[in-house]
């Protein structure tokens, strides 16, 4: 392998360069970054996560440079001895599990402990007795135990109740016999446990004297805890490469006739009594329910996030990208135009920063109201000397059907917008964007499963639907709980016969008024196709489909709203700062406003004309005023270039000199020198890759 | 590596059988598949197909089982032993062009001599004088040298005449002197450069004393032809990996002041006189418009396909596919739905079908209005004797201009619906569809960059504007060429002050008229913004987006009608099929009336009404009569399971039979046995890969 000659190390990339650009470019804008840092992160975590940066850094291990190169076997082996050492790393600084999270999030990427992290330390905790703790949970979370969560099967997902697996209850020696009836049985892209776990919580039907009793968690060791070998009668391995997420070794699971003694049946809510060998009911359902509308809840609060990466790559390539004179510009001017400039990249990209934040704000609303009803139920619980009312536990539980709609509907939403955000931001970059170098594509891939998990983002429509159907019903009859929904339900009915006049473009409040109009109206369409015509579930799930986006819509524009209204944001920020803040509100608000359009003229929450006037009038003026504060708008979500790992999207600008460098020096492809005839059976000539990965 | 055991080797997938789904399937259509096929690529195109297909399948190298486990390395290796191979057996049963890209259609990956066999022998064939064909073609149709097409720099993309690499003419020795002044001037993206290609033919700035002439052609010889090294001055390699494409060496090429002779620039069209050193400018540069166009046009013919291999996989596995129960099925029914039953998922896939058809047909049309225009001006440039009229030569370049446009819209249309359309029939497969296995991810991001590359589909809705523009003038002005665009436009112009009426839902041709008006209606508005109102061309480009996407709607439409109405389809097709392309027809068209509802209305093509029930009544019902149809449908497109190599879309509904081999006998990563314990330093236990690699 010869050395990069003299000449090529000279060169430097055609004036003026991306330093200086994107210097300029900071420079236009007097927003300040790190107020708005603070404001959407705290100063606390944005120190936590400096800290855990700079250990992270110094640890060779966690060097990136490797990952756009390595197949699918070495970036299994090096993400797993990432885990190793991140679990090391946690025991010597003795972090919490929120600078853990922190960790893995400056990581990014999946990793072979994934699940157990997160899934089988959650289920154990939440679901086991003090006994079934002390016998697993204590094990696991000092990782002399590995696990993982097998619900989903090779023939079920989303449908939970059509899983195949049994545990069916041996009365004679008090255990239960794990057992996969047929192929479509075998649990299916279970994380962590392709070659990973040893432990694992499986879902399965219970089955008492011949009888179901729907799917139940059971613990089951499936690995030898020496050899690490399959135990007998399981048929265990990984699924297979996959669009992204390859670091991480999803898994299969066959079980034949497998044996587990009784204690290993999660017992907190339902359990088989042994003496009676009757099934017992749990007691209170609704906290289970409540997980599920914890983790929709997070991948809310994370879609801004993520999405926001690509926006930040995309936003600073497109101020150091030049392309074409302006069409316009006056004979005689030299020099190329930046990207950034062209209204149809700002048309693509400015509302997806709009969007950056509005998820953001929904998503810590959304968090803020879970926890305070948590807090709600654990004192109800506790507190059972005080006495808790009827009206008490009605409000508990509607407010809980209430965030489980809710969390529902904006997974579906904020993922969606995030996973198809990105793409959008990568072909922003027009052909770079296609690079590895460019850092979207990989963790455009590695997100897009959030669409599916956790219930896939179509299906989950229907839930929301369900519960804006039964809200109606109550406001109709009279006897609904007061809440924002039925608020704006009963607002619609009263206004109805005299019609609206939402001024959108003039008033904040009318423009969320408008949201609400849309939705209502989309509720008691549905209301009557259902109810009054006697059409079919199946006939309307499309109906559905746009009901709950409408909803959701409604409901970030409402956060955003809301946010731009608290207090903390007026004691925290600077005018300046609240006024672009208040632009990308009016973006995201109109520019949704504008694309679903069909909806916003049917139900006449407005009128043509305004719509017209949305875009070409008030969305244009405010990509424009936008536009100079774009760059410190992304700097502000404080990705550091470690995270990013992308050459488009480095904070300095030095966008050319890294594509080529990591092309050129880094690529061991480059190493291999082929013989380029079709009629030589030689392939390769001389093999120097190896020089290339020793030096990565 | 244990054997798999035997209770595993006797699982079945649980009742009903996926072939035995499919198969009720497909006898609930009585659609004729071998006539639809045979009208879609004719009888001769199919036989072909069948006999090349057998050759591949023979030969080991072509096998495809290793191609989702293997890295980019590997894989690069494996594709340049395929792409030698396949010019052995072109070379051996003398194959055609035609018959050539059949064998890389069934093979499905882009290949190292992909940029010799297409745009190298294009371009020498189509700009070289009859020596430089002697001195340059002859070696390289033989093979004895490999080439690419050496355009895009690392700066520069879509605006080719601010490439930087400049070609200095030496009056002195008869030379041009390469040069790539800075890094920015590095070649990039260049498919087959990076390992494979010895000579590239060079786009670079040509200057003759000091003076600059634009960008034109150059041959040069990059790499030794004995040894492969790169020569002299030359800095040249892969630019690493991406998205997808990964088979495909694009490669970068620096240049420090290579020395070439006169012979090697490209002088069919333009040169410089070795006498007078002066500059001959082109003769006909219509000629080099018509090989862009030419390429769009092929893009546009392929959408249609590109889709429909995304289509069939979802659409086979959406049918054998089984989940919840119907929530309307009465108590006691059991057993669960096919997933192809939900409307919404009907509502994804069944106008994404549709569109295949559509974008076909389309992409026909284009094809044999560019060959009638090929050989008319071929025999005009010939025919000089009979004298071509004024007339006559303004015919020919105003169908050009044309033809130019529709190709640009219709490129940037078409790639869009199957690059986002791939997208969702991956995501309607459920967790599975991101499995590699499913066989639609890898094939959507291999495609891709065709959104990018041969003109930005956002870039080149500028191109189209700019056409219809240039029309609507002429219209206004009187002195219009006649064609189906200033036709549409006289019409608009007549009714435009006494309104529309378009029976959209009852009239085939009133549902035509409603795209026309409305492409009509926005070039009108367009032309005000630009030429009364003096807009900035910048900020109009968002409304040349949406012209140029209306207009393109409206030419698929059209031809989909056209084609309808057509006497091959009455002569070759029997009612029963034809009432289904009916079928497809008004899906297609209502669908994309009904998501571009707001352009509709503010155009008065329709009423609010009519586009309520477009979707309410016409879409929903249209999708239940086309839904029995659909496994037909996508039968018709003749994918052999060899092409599609996927689980999911296995013709025969053995879908998990093969996820389940494919995960549990040839994943390699279930060769390795790790330890899993964070405390020890060892990583893998056992590698026991190359027994499954040896399978492979």
């Amino acid at each position: 392998m010869k050395p990069t000659p003299q000449w090529v190390k000279d060169l430097k990339p055609s004036a003026p360069q991306g330093t200086e650009l994107i210097k300029a470019e900071r420079d236009s804008s007097k927003l300040s970054v790190d107020k708005l840092s603070n404001f959407l992160f705290t100063k606390e975590v944005l120190d936590r996560q400096a800290t855990i940066l700079k250990i992270l850094e110094a640890e060779k291990v966690f060097d990136k440079s490797r990952n756009y190169f390595d197949g699918r076997q070495d970036r299994f082996v090096t993400a797993l001895a990432r885990a190793k050492r991140l679990r090391q790393l946690q025991v010597k600084h003795n972090w919490t599990q929120d600078e853990f999270y922190c960790a893995n999030d400056l990581i990014s990427e999946p990793g072979p402990y994934g699940l157990h992290a997160t899934m089988y330390l959650t289920t154990l905790r939440g679901q086991g007795t003090p006994e079934q703790h002390k016998l697993f949970l204590e094990p696991a979370e000092n990782y002399e135990a590995i696990g993982c969560y097998a619900q989903t099967e090779l023939g079920h997902g989303s449908n939970v109740r059509g899983l195949e697996t049994t545990a069916t209850w041996n009365p004679e020696d008090k255990t239960f016999t794990l057992h996969s009836p047929h192929l479509t049985a075998s649990k299916w892209w279970i994380g962590s446990l392709g070659r990973t776990a040893n432990h694992a919580v499986i879902m399965a039907q219970l089955i008492i004297a011949g009888k179901p009793y729907g799917p139940h968690p059971f613990v089951c060791n499936i690995r030898d805890m020496k050899t690490h070998e399959p135990l007998e009668g399981i048929h265990v391995g990984d699924i297979g490469p996959k669009f992204g997420y390859n670091t991480m070794d999803n898994g299969f699971l066959l079980l034949n006739q497998v044996k587990i003694p009784h204690i290993n049946m999660l017992a907190k809510y339902s359990r088989v009594d042994p003496e009676t060998n009757k099934y017992v009911k749990p007691s209170s359902p609704s906290l289970i329910y409540g997980t599920l509308t914890w983790v929709r809840s997070t991948i809310v609060l994370d879609s801004g996030k993520v999405l926001a990466r690509g926006v930040t790559i995309a936003t600073r390539y497109a101020s150091v990208r030049r392309q074409f004179q302006d069409r316009d510009a006056p004979s005689g001017t030299s020099g190329e135009n930046q990207v950034l400039n062209y209204s149809m990249v700002q048309y693509r990209l400015l509302p997806l920063l709009a969007a950056t934040f509005a998820l953001h704000f929904t998503g810590k609303a959304m968090m803020s109201l879970y926890q305070e009803n948590q807090k709600r139920m654990a004192s109800a619980a506790t507190d059972t000397t005080r006495g808790v009312g009827p009206e008490e536990l009605q409000a508990g539980s509607d407010l809980i059907a209430d965030l489980h709609a809710t969390s529902c509907g904006l997974k579906a939403l904020g993922s969606t917008i995030a996973g198809e955000g990105l793409e959008v931001c990568r072909r922003a970059c027009g052909g770079h964007g296609y690079s590895s170098f460019g850092g979207i594509g990989a963790w455009y891939a590695d997100y897009l499963p959030t669409m599916t998990w956790e219930g896939d983002n179509y299906m989950l429509t229907q839930q929301v639907a369900r519960y804006l159907l039964k809200s109606a019903r109550a406001v109709l009859k009279g006897n609904a709980p007061t809440n924002d929904t039925t608020k704006i339900f009963s607002t619609f009915l009263q206004k109805q016969d005299m019609g609206c006049a939402h001024d959108v473009l003039g008033s904040d409040s009318d423009l969320v008024a408008a949201f609400a109009w849309r939705t209502s109206y989309l509720t008691f369409e549905a209301l009557k196709h259902r109810d009054l015509e006697k059409n079919s579930w199946n006939s309307l799930l499309v109906d559905f489909w746009r009901l709950s986006t409408a909803h959701s819509q409604y409901l970030v524009v409402k956060n955003f709203y809301d946010v731009l209204h608290s207090e903390s944001l007026q004691y925290e920020l600077d005018p300046a700062t609240i006024d672009v803040l208040h632009k990308l509100f009016r973006l995201y608000a109109l520019d949704t406003l504008e694309k679903e359009a069909s909806e916003f003229y049917s139900s006449a929450a407005v009128t043509v004309r305004q719509i017209q006037l949305a875009r070409t009038k008030s969305v244009m003026k405010l990509l424009e005023e936008i536009r100079p504060h774009a760059l410190r708008l992304v700097d502000s979500w404080n990705f550091p270039d470690w995270q990013l790992d992308s050459s488009l999207g480095r904070k300095d600008g030095k966008v050319y000199e890294d594509l080529f460098y990591r092309a050129s020096e880094l690529n061991p492809l480059n190493g291999l020198t082929i013989d380029p005839y079709p009629n030589n059976d030689t392939l390769v000539k001389r093999d120097e890759t190896a020089q290339f990965k020793a030096k990565l």
